[in-house]
């Protein structure tokens, strides 16, 4: 069996972790598999070289941070494959030019084109333990590329999809993907298995357990997943196309208190406004979420949606400078708010999933502002400090009665 | 004019420093030059990465020591660009695998075999300052190798050779090449000029200005070195081509305490003796210096010679271990010697040079030990203790009666 391994940077912090992390691949390794490791640059490294990037220029190339950056899960590789060789198992560390990971050019957030296996199957044929440099790619100038936070789990996708791995398996500091934020909704529990649909809508909802890219290759390529813990022994949760007849109404509840409505009022109420507005927005990379639109005052329209937290300030600016061209009337914007989701596969052929959702938002006197729906997802829009209130409320009204 | 300038880890140590660099190259860059920047690793880091692997694995491997070192100088050079990015000077960083810096397999210890030019020249052509990792190449197999200690020298001095610089600039925490190290000889002064040959002698003899396999490489490609002080303007030493008639009969003296004497007594005195003993240290990657053989009692010889401090404990568990096959009778040796040499390339149609420099510590009541010479060199192995005092009588005995 050829089993990908995934372990992020607080997996790999220091020397004790790096062991334990060496240990559990070597158990792999003793039981006769070949063993490809992925990781993560170690603990802190990935925010501290930012850091010292940022204070020789605040405004550095992303190639330049690239090729920053990208040093730390070498050191990382190279470590690792000194403890498993301290262990007297053979590795071998690699980068993103030795596998040859081809990237798409765009610096800080690229996207793999292709894999190469040669090197790696090379050292598996001759029984070493492959460990891969995450996060990292080469683009077509040879210039090394970074795939944005996260991006390691990515990695661990696309090698296990070019190299037909047979597992691949996501280490992280949960035990697996829940019903909710444990840390928030006492009863959240693990979930045995998840589609790749319920996690992509979950994981973009801020449940943060995988990156979104890496579930969307593993939908592609039919990469099937193991998110488990670095810590225990226990068995995880496995994301992969439905594979039974009855599924789960809702699988999970998210929150996601990194959110920030705009409210655009009086804008003139004819076609091509909203197109406008969130083409401006979206040129300059913000990235739009919830919209709600609603009747003004007197041939006008007020449109309200959500950003990221961290956006609203750049959203405002641009909003502010296009006022005339846009034209709105007045610009209004609320910090704190928070989505709430609920996300299963099972609703698609279940109605009647969002009355029970507003039922007990209503019973725990929540407001809601805005609603927004998918096939497998229905999200709200509340006011941040009702959030963890509304999540036990959701996650107990559909997970515990069920 | 295509310059290349090389900068030590102590250069690049901060970002205050790292500013200073990157304004010293970026005058040659507007006054119209094109400019190629080779860096080490910042400060300590190299040492700190060597300190973090032997805590992991104290026989860490040899290739993955290097793919942890090399990340240091990728650190440097992708921080540099983003400096004189800063100061809106284009820059580009590459490290080895984008330059294409092929090197021998041998990790730890790689000499370069070819290097490409395309990526270094096309980036001179969209007028960018480059700047490139030194010290690393890659092998046949696609891994990272270093050159060892200092390599980064070698880098400039390759680069220089491929690219056909006009200038290789060797910048370091002193003024040039002195005539003996100023720290010990008062009257110690800056040469104007010395050639490859002198500075070989020099540098191998402990002077440390210069990594000798860099001079080596200049020599045979006769790259024009300069040897130069990265925090003031003053001139530096160039290392050339012997090009005056009159050469100094004297151009330096050296001292190095980092030696130890080994002697090997009641050895048969037979042929093939000594090469037994020195192949069989050579095997073991002992270097041994300055060799002197002597008739010992009936029918065998005794056999002195030197070893670098840190390698003495090695040599004598060899040599104890061989004891029997090498027909050795008793092994002593000793710590506290030093080796004082004088180089010049004008001894060589000189003779009583030797005289002079024995006369030199005869007059300080220095007592020597061991004798070995070489067309341009005179070394002798005196107490530890009088090396200072030696370093002084000799130069002053040569250089300022000149």
């Amino acid at each position: 069996m050829l089993i990908v391994k995934k372990f992020g940077g607080s997996s790999v912090a220091n020397k004790e972790r790096i062991f334990n992390v060496a240990r559990r691949c070597i158990e792999d390794y003793k039981a006769g598999h070949d063993v490809v490791v992925v990781l993560s640059a170690m603990g802190d490294t990935t925010d501290n070289l930012i850091e010292m990037a940022h204070s020789i220029n605040p405004k550095a190339k992303k190639r330049e941070l690239d090729m920053l950056l990208t040093t730390g899960e070498q050191v990382s590789v190279s470590l690792m494959a000194m403890a498993m060789q301290a262990l007297d198992v053979p590795a071998v560390s690699l980068n993103a030019f030795q596998v040859m990971m081809h990237s798409t050019s765009k610096y800080g957030n690229a996207r793999f084109k292709r894999v190469d296996t040669e090197r790696i199957e090379h050292e598996l044929d001759s029984r070493k333990i492959v460990i891969v440099t995450g996060f990292q790619g080469i683009n077509k100038y040879d210039d090394v590329t970074t795939l944005g936070r996260g991006g390691s789990d990515t990695t661990a996708v696309a090698l296990a999809a070019v190299l037909h791995a047979d597992k691949c398996e996501i280490y992280t500091d949960v035990e697996g993907v829940f019903t909710a934020d444990p840390r928030v909704v006492k009863n959240a529990r693990k979930l045995e298995d998840i589609t790749y649909d319920e996690m992509l809508e979950l994981a973009s909802l801020g449940a943060k357990v995988l990156h979104n890219r890496s579930v969307e290759m593993a939908k592609k390529y039919n990469v099937e997943l193991v998110v488990r813990s670095s810590l225990t022994e226990a068995e995880g949760t496995v994301v992969k196309e439905a594979t039974k007849m009855e599924k789960l109404l809702v699988t999970g509840v998210a929150g996601d208190v990194n959110t920030a409505r705009i409210s655009v009022i009086g804008v003139d109420d004819k076609p091509g406004t909203a197109f406008v507005i969130f083409n401006t927005l979206a040129k300059n990379n913000i990235n739009v979420d919830i919209i709600l639109q609603s009747v003004g005052r007197e041939g006008t329209k007020d449109i309200s949606f959500t950003v990221a937290s961290d956006d609203l300030e750049q959203a405002l600016e641009i909003l502010e400078d296009n006022k005339e061209r846009l034209t709105i009337q007045e610009i209004t914007y609320n910090k704190n708010v928070a989505k709430l989701s609920v996300v299963g596969a099972g609703m698609m052929s279940n109605p009647g999933v969002a009355a029970k959702m507003f039922e007990s938002l209503y019973n725990s006197r929540v407001n809601i502002n805005m609603i927004s729906t998918s096939e497998i997802r229905i999200t709200v829009l509340i006011d941040e400090k009702d959030i963890d209130k509304a999540m036990n409320a959701v996650h107990d009204g559909f997970i515990m009665t069920e």
